[in-house]
């Protein structure tokens, strides 16, 4: 199996997705004149869909950040079972774009949150199934401690963050939403890792 | 000609295609204020779609897998004539959102039965056509007589269940939706194939 | 300036517009229950989109393929003003789809027609710039004669089929669409133009 | 981190969201039959969409061949921070195709030329952001001193006319847009910037 080709559609899956978003921003079309007022408010009314763009690009970042990392540190070659983990990892990605225009049309109303939520959490079972699967079957000799530990730090509370935003959503939607959030900030921006551990004294490795 | 590019082609084509999958579930306007179980009762109305979604970005995932192995292991170089028989695959390749789109509306009717399974069918027969004009320009020297029989066996299997399956839609088409299934199991989930010769006690070589 | 960036956009634009295609055919939507009589009828309704998905598919893998021998062959190297020739070159390109959902929904009617025609013209022209930029900066030395007369026979015909499909919709919209498939007969299925070579008595080099 | 797959996911969104561009064209529906007046007339209505699409073409061009430029010849190395940097600047990119919706809709209208100056603004701030990051961590010791001034001198001129334009929509809506396409001029044809050097008589080293 080729790693290259394996990457190429994942790019291409993720470039897809990441780009479609924006397709569901849509102004409502105003028959005969339109006044610029009119457009302002229209803008308005539609920021909740710029926003859910603007998370959900940054959460997919987040996750093509990971895919990376997973497939160029911790993957040394490519078979035909982790091909098919790919794969699945792949579809789920491929169906952030509903999740999102459900959410960006329902962002108050806990079905939309839950979905996007559960979207969330299988993409990242499936992110861990891979990780399980290639230091199975490549080993970790070639990994730090350091580097297993901050992958593992990232899984569990990725997971924890997910699952509590759901059951959460029972109480308030907002709550989970804050929730679905926070594995970004210690998955996308650099030194967040770091600041925890040096803040609540602990060590990774 | 440049084996790199027409991969990049052709995963780009796979990319696009199995991510606009998901377009076509789309939730119904909900007019005014919306209750949750509207909601929730809206996406057991989309359920079908989502079904539709995975079971395609699979069988896409399948012909992908198959496509890749295709031209990494068989094809050693690329001509214009094969680049031809390719962009002709593709073609098929890039009609799947529609016959998905269409089977996905109408899932318990025969004409979306037998469009997804022509649309199959040709895929199939195309990439029959690539493997037999690459046997033929270029040797199997250089492949394993089990190889060749695996990959002769998946042809005839695929084959056979798309045709019955388009041939029993007379009959009944969740039997057709079915057999549409099988092909994915001995593509796309390592181990099968070796796991169905030991059990009926033939041997591919 | 790196060819290959060049190339994996140019792949990128190719792969999208060829993909999206598809998602100019659409069925009607049937309110209630629908009989498979309606949706046969629907299928026969939407045959002509589906004609133009196919054969719009094979124009743009015959401008995919002669870009590809271009960038293969002739160009050697890629420099700033190469680079925007092919922005412009996929510019026309990206454009389309439009083109093709316009003739798809009027083919009888000459504005579709000539719309058509005049994007695979503006396409064509493009590519003869591009052409005679690269002999002009990097020279013929390392082509042979033979690929030199294929190449200039092949934009001659281009362009004639082109302008006479053009011309000849003011008598005929059917004789244009003819005439808009002939270059795809000498582009893309190989041989043809030996063949031609034979059979009218010249040769090319 | 691996330079050729930011590049990959870059091409792929440059190239996505230029192509799905042309989406924005769509031909109103003529109910029973259509005289091939209405579809000349049809045309002429969509007319400033087909002008948008070229144009914001072009703009997403200039800035592929600055993203281009920047990581081909700035950057030698991709840092977890950089590759943060550039994917919030696709964030913007990708973002294009609605503000290019806007404008296409009502390009005579503020808030539509206001969105669009806004976006190209975010983007240039975020390619100014990715150089700076790039000379702080990277040093510019492998670049000429032309090449640094061109690269300054690009940057104040898009900021200025995009921060100008959004300022004259005030005025007059067409000012602005006449300010949106300079920049294209110096960043996209080449040669221009030589040509004012010598006209105004400055040098940039």
């Amino acid at each position: 199996m080729n790693k290259a080709r394996l990457e190429a559609l994942s790019d291409g899956v993720f470039a897809v997705a990441m780009t479609l978003l924006v397709f569901d921003i849509k102004l409502p079309n105003f028959p005969g004149t339109v006044m610029d007022a009119q457009l302002w408010h229209a803008l308005t009314i539609i920021s909740p869909h710029i926003v859910v763009y603007m998370s959900t690009f940054v959460v997919l970042s987040t996750m093509w950040v990971n895919h990376h990392f997973l497939f160029q540190t911790f993957a040394l070659e490519v078979d035909r079972r982790l091909n098919l983990l790919n794969l699945l990892y792949l579809m789920f990605i491929a169906f952030v774009p509903f999740s999102a225009s459900f959410i960006g049309a329902y962002s108050d109303h806990q079905p939309a949150v839950i979905l996007y939520g559960v979207n969330l959490l299988a993409i990242t079972f499936m992110s861990v199934f891979i990780v399980v699967y290639v230091f199975h079957t490549q080993g970790t000799e070639h990994l730090s401690d350091r580097l297993l530990n901050q992958s593992r730090f990232r899984s569990v509370l990725n997971i924890v963050c997910y699952l509590l935003g759901i059951l959460l959503s029972f109480v308030n939607v907002y709550v989970s939403l804050v929730l679905y959030i926070v594995p970004v900030i210690f998955n996308f921006i650099p030194g967040t890792l770091d600041f925890t551990e040096r803040f609540f004294g602990f060590d990774l490795g």
